[in-house]
Formats: C-alpha cells, structure tokens, sequence
C-alpha cells in the first residue's frame, strides 16, 4: 500500500507512515522492490536446519582442551576449569556463538570476488585509519534507522574488537582532569573490566536494580563515565526502560560523565520495538559501541564505536599515524553486503529464529518446572537466567546438569564484590543451540535437577 | 647438483651446503621442485609492465585533495603542504607504495577461494588474539631462515600495523620500574616518535653515525629502550654494519634496557646477504618487527612483531580478553600463500625489479650530476638522499623539481632538534616509479637543478 493511502486512510502525516516504512524495513519485517514499492517477507523458522552447537562441530582444539569440540570461547574456557568438564555435553547452554548454517558465507565469498573484479585498484591506495568512507556511511544509515543514533560519518570508528573500542575510548578518557574511575554494572562483564583496569583505570561497582543501573547510586560516584549494557544487561538481562535510559543521560549532563554504551544485544528485542539507545539520548556524552563479528561470522572480527565530535581532535592525534584498524578486503564486502540490504535481511532472519528458540525454551521450562524455578532476562538477548526456588548452590546444579549431559553456565564470576552473589543462578545461552533440540534439552535439565 | 656431491667436492660439510641452499631458497634464487631438486630462478626485470606511480594511478579521493591522484599516504600528505603541489607531478620520487602490478592479486583472490571450499567450518571457531598457529608457524620459519630470528612461535603476535606493534611494546615497557624514556634514531621516523609519545613515553635524540646509532652516546642516556632501523635506517639509509650490531646488543644487555628493531627495509639489500637481525644477537631484550602490507598490498594489514619470551606473560594479561588483531579470512590466505612458496618467490621479483631500478637512479644521477652530488643510502632499501655540493636550502629544490614535474621528498621533518637539520638534502624514494621512467625523471632533475 502506498504511503499517500495509509497517510490518508490513517489520517497521519506521510512523513510518519515513511518513518515506520523506514523502521521496518530496517527492522527486516518488509522488502523494497524496485518501482513497485514494500512487500511483507514472510519466514518459516522451521524451514532452518537445525545443527549442534558449534562448540561442538568445528574445533579442533590441540591445546588440551577436553570440551567435546575444543572450543576456546570465553564461557568454554571458564567450563574447562569445572570439575565435571569430562562429562560428554549432549545439549549446550554455555556456547555464545551463533550455529555455523546462519552465517552468510556464499553472499560473502561472492562479495570478495566482486571487490577483486570492480574495487582492484584502490587496494593499493592507502586507507584511512578509523575506516572507508563507504561502510562508516552504510553504518551510519543503519544505526541512525535502527538505534535512533545520532552521529556524522566522522564520528564512526571501525576497529576489530570491542574490547578494542573500549582501549580507544580509555585512552581517549584518561587525560581528563579527573581521578580515572569508571562505574561498571555489578554484576556486569567481566571481559570490559579487565579491559578498564588494563588501561589504568579503576572500577567502582554500580548497584542495579529491576531496570538496570540506580541513579541515586550513580550520583554518589566520582566517576568520568558510566560502561552500560542497556538493551540487555549482561548477565541479569534487564532491558534497560525509557525513564531509566531518560534519568542516565540527565545525570552524564548533569555530572558532566561519559556513557559508554555497549548495545551488544540491541538485534535481539523480542515482541517489542527496539527502546532508543542511550546515544541517542545524550549525543555528545556517549560512546556507542557495537559490532558485527557475533551476527554475521565470529571471524570477521570488525566492531564499531560513536565517538563524541568533541573528542575527535584528540582522536585524531592519537591514531592518525597508525594504518587502519579493519583490512580493505574486510570492509568492502562489508560495505557491500550493507548496501544490498542482506545486513537487514540476515538479522531479521537469524533474530526470527532466535526469538522462536528463546519462547520455546521459555515455555519448556515452564511446563517442565512449574512453579519451582523463576525465569528471568528473556524479552530480549540470547541468554536467559533460571533461579530454582529451592536452596541450592550454583555447583551443584551445574554439575548436575553436566553430568547429565547438559552445559548451563555460572553466573557468580560476573560480580567483583563477592558477598552480592546470588547463590543458585544459572545462565542458558540460547544462541548455539538448535530449536529442535530445547525441548530434550529441558528434559533432561528436569530429570537431573528434581532429584536435588 | 645433489648436496651430497657439492659436499664431497668443495669438502665442506653436507649441513653447510643443507644450510646455504635453505638461505638461496629463503632468498629466492633457487627454486625447489619436488623429487627433482633445486633449480635456479631467471628472472628478466624488464619482462615486467612499466606502470606508474599509483598515486597518480588508483587513487580517487575526493576531500579536496589536489595530488594528482588524491593519493593520502604519508609522502603524499607532506606534499600537499608544499606550495608547489599545484604543480603537475610527472615523475614521482614521492610515494613509498610499490606499483599495483605487483601486488599479487590473482593468487590471493584463488586461496581465499581455497579458504572458502576448505576451512569454512573454521570461520565460526573463536580465534587466538596473537594469530592462528599455522600462520605463526610459517613466519617463525621464514624470519628464522631470512633473518635469524630466534624466537618460538609463541612469541610471534600478529597486528594490523606497525604502530600498533609499537602500542603493544609501550605498553609492556611502561610499568618497568624506570624512566619511560626511549632512544629514537635523530634524524628518524617520525611517525613512531609519535607513537611513543602518545603513549605517554619521552623521546630522547640518539645520534648516529655513518654505522648508525652512537654507541658511547647511547650509553649516557638513561633509557628503557631505543629504536632502530638497522636494515636502512630512515631516512639516512645507512645500513648497519655487524660490529655495530653486536655493540647494540652488548648495551642492551649490559644497560638492561629493549632494542626495538623496526626491519620494514630487510627484504631489499642489493648486492649483499642481509646482515643478521638485532633480535638474533640479544634474542632476550629484543622486539622485532616486520609488515606485509608494503609488499604483498598496502591493504593487507598485517604487521607483526617478536616479543621478548620473558614478556609473554604480560602481554597474555593484557590482550587475553581481547579478539584477533588480524581477521583469519586474511591470516588463512596468508599462510597459505607462504605455505605454498608464493611469498619467498614474490619478495624476490619485487627485489629483483627494486634493486634494478635502485641502479638505474644511481648510474643516471652520476651521469647528469657528476660530482656535483652526492648520493648515500643507496645499498638497501627503497630510497636514497641525494646532497647537492652547492649552497641550496632544501625548500628551492623541491619547489625547483616540482615546477620542473618531478616530485621529491624533504628529510627536515625527520629530525627533533632544528638545529641538527641537513640542508639542501632530498629523499627520493624509488618504490613507485617504473624502471624505465627513472632516467627521464632524472634528466628532467638535471634540467630543473642546473640553473641553481
């Protein structure tokens, strides 16, 4: 239907029928055809093939690991050290990575040889440190339709790592005239906190509560900046509200503090639109930081940071003398897989099927455990929390799990102040595990747990 | 001819005969061929296309630039501040960047293919920050049989670029329980000076001599580390002789301090065995780096560099948290390519070709100027400086040259103290222009010079 219909049938400005065609074609719901206009896309979730998690299927570990596959990701690493890693993992909850069938590997080989056939020349042309002009720009168009983000190309900084954006933003952080301290959620990841305290900056603990950070707890702290998860907070899975988000940029204004924001999970907002991203809130206090490696290949290693225009200058000082951060034959695909609307197109799918496996292990646990287990953080993400509500600790139900043939993760490595733990929590990722293979999955969790 | 009868009729042990052949093929003269034995390579340098410089070939930039090809490398940038750059630039002594014909575009577009077809499952797998094994293993081999380097493959971290080489080994000097100050070659590079000192290290001027760095100057000063570039020190393009590197080696050693051995120009000694590396004489206090982007693509972007064993543990606490520094669709390619002898055979056309054009510059510059120059660093590298015996500032030659068509280089802004400055010295650098341009371009030089 064209926007002059709906905008008179509607009695609403085109301008707005145009911004949510906009917001759903970014969102992937609708397709543009040339000349013809937007066609909802349908898609059958079942029609995906289901594969084992890929912990399993593509290691080839040689290193002594002795997780089924060899896998060497953070959340396998911390299960190499459980007692019960040599219990053989039939369905696994601790995997990060989507399954290998989702990443977009023919469009990509067929992209490369494009850029080998049409772009040849610039690759002997030297590039710009924080990014092609090309792909920072089809970042911008995303981010701006997607998060609400409010940023020129300029401010647009690809590097291959988040952990890699957060050196540059401490850098760009530590020469104020302030004592270094950063606020961090408590609990929050722990991979960021290494990477502040690296960088000579020192951590202070941020109390959370049922919508995320507390202001009033904020306020107290001397701090330059706050680090967020917002659209998901890790590992609690609080999506973070529009007051809350409202109330954080006031106190960055008001205290004249950065918001780091890490939008990590900001793809996967299930029965919900998207909440505005902090950035888009308090532009000149935030960094937003997100990255593409976990969406479309874990290998192709490029992540994205906002940077405020005002601290571009120092930026530019800091860098302008290194070579790029992401490689030309990295970036042109890239560039090119953005601007033929395939980004939009594999995150509706792969978020489609994320959603179904998230409502599928909802509602087996629920009828499974009933009433003896809380569930909570699943309206968005790719992990989910269950809380037994019987009193045990976080050992024993991973072991339990484990040995009967089920990874689930700990969550206690994630607080700094070891007496805030909560005992008899575990972590579900849902991302490396097939639809298929929940309900089983959940079985056998039940018959291990209900004999504690 | 067997090693075994080269042996018995030179007499000399069959390992030494084993060894040099492994140092011919290192160094692509010879070629293997399976179950047949070595052969050597013909190579006829003026077989190759006479391109261009790429600055004015590939480059298509449109922020205003008026080079004539927008390029936006170093050289090119340091030009646009130049008042002549209005000037149309015929031959260009300007860009460092080797002719696109070179880089080897048909054999890495076939081997990401390859990486395509045959590891694709290992595009899910999380990947080591420091470089895939099988890459490491194949630079291990090459620096240790090109350049002596000695070092486990444990020891060899891959990064984007030789400033973020430079990052790295700051920040594992800077906690030393000293001064963090580092010697830099005076004149030097000053895009490292520039990195050391956002790195929040202080530069101290080391002088040099026709051998290189100033043994007994050095030893005054109260340093962490000092930085060279032995092969062809820039921009003097003096190479260091063995003596020298031994007294390097033996002050690190006696002064516990780091050499920081930046060897971008090893691969071009003309006429000579490259000498031994600094890190194959102080392998224990020594950082060694090297890049592939100048050689193979500008837009690889992949640098790496030797850590110190005693270091390792403090690098793995700084960057375990973090992701690759290179993508594996480039490292897999890269390996591939080494593994599969397209590198040592590679780097030995573009010596060839480089070493042919080094010798035509020269025989040209002494046949129009005579003795009214002088020309030094031309033993190695990818430059040399010529020094007019008459009085002249370095601004009218290069303003003379360009009028003229011919762009060349200053070398002021590669020193520290002002006062220390060569006048009337220009730095051609003859990595990309064509073999059969140079005597043209320099009769062009003699035209524009002679009237001074």
């Amino acid at each position: 239907m064209s926007s002059r219909t709906v905008s008179e049938e509607l009695h609403i400005s085109r301008n707005t029928v145009k911004l949510a065609y906009d917001q759903l074609f970014a969102e992937g719901i609708i397709a543009s055809v040339q000349r013809k206009g937007y066609y909802v896309e349908s898609l059958d979730v079942d029609a995906f093939p289901h594969n084992t998690c890929l912990c399993s299927v593509v290691c080839n570990c040689a290193d002594g690991c002795t997780c089924s596959g060899g896998c060497v990701c953070e959340v396998c690493a911390r299960k190499k050290s459980s007692e019960t890693q040599k219990q053989d993992i039939v369905y696994d909850f601790r995997c990060d990575k989507p399954l290998l069938f989702w990443f977009p590997c023919n469009q990509w080989q067929r992209l490369i040889n494009k850029c080998f056939h049409e772009y040849r020349e610039d690759f002997a042309c030297p590039k710009a440190v924080f990014g092609e002009t090309g792909l920072r720009t089809e970042i911008q168009r995303f981010i701006h339709s997607y998060r609400d983000v409010d940023c020129t190309v300029e401010q647009i900084v690809l590097t291959m790592d988040t952990q890699f954006c957060l050196d540059i933003v401490c850098q760009l952080l530590k020469p104020m005239d302030k004592e270094p301290n950063v606020a961090v959620e408590e609990p929050g990841l722990d991979q960021s906190r290494i990477t502040f305290q690296n960088n000579g900056l020192r951590i202070c603990p941020m109390e959370l509560d049922q919508h995320g950070a507390v202001i009033s707890a904020l306020t107290k702290m001397d701090v330059i900046a706050a680090y967020l998860t917002p659209s998901h907070q890790f590992p609690t899975g609080v999506v973070m509200p529009l007051p809350r988000r409202n109330e954080v940029a006031e106190w960055a204004m008001r205290k004249d503090a950065y918001i780091i924001e890490d939008d990590y999970n900001c793809y996967f907002q299930y029965g919900v639109r998207p909440l505005p991203s902090l950035q888009s809130l308090c532009a000149d206090r935030t960094f937003y930081i997100n990255s593409f490696s976990n969406i479309l290949f874990p290998c192709i290693n490029v992540s994205y940071m906002v940077v405020p225009e005002k601290l571009l200058a120092r930026l530019h000082n800091l860098f302008d003398n290194h070579g790029p951060f992401v490689s030309f034959l990295t970036q042109k695909p890239l560039e090119l897989f953005m601007k033929e609307g395939l980004w939009e197109s594999h995150l509706r799918k792969v978020r489609k099927n994320q959603n179904a496996k998230c409502e599928t292990l909802v509602n087996a646990l629920k009828n499974r455990f009933g009433d003896s287990i809380s569930i909570s953080g699943s309206s968005a993400g790719l992990h989910l929390l269950v809380h037994p509500n019987w009193t045990v600790t976080e050992d024993a139900l991973i072991n339990c799990a484990h040995q009967a043939g089920v990874g689930v993760s700990p969550i206690s490595g994630y607080w700094i102040k070891p007496e805030r733990k909560q005992d008899g929590t575990v972590l579900l990722n849902y991302a490396g595990i097939a639809l298929k293979d929940i309900p089983a999955a959940v079985n056998l969790l039940y018959e291990a747990w209900r004999e504690m």
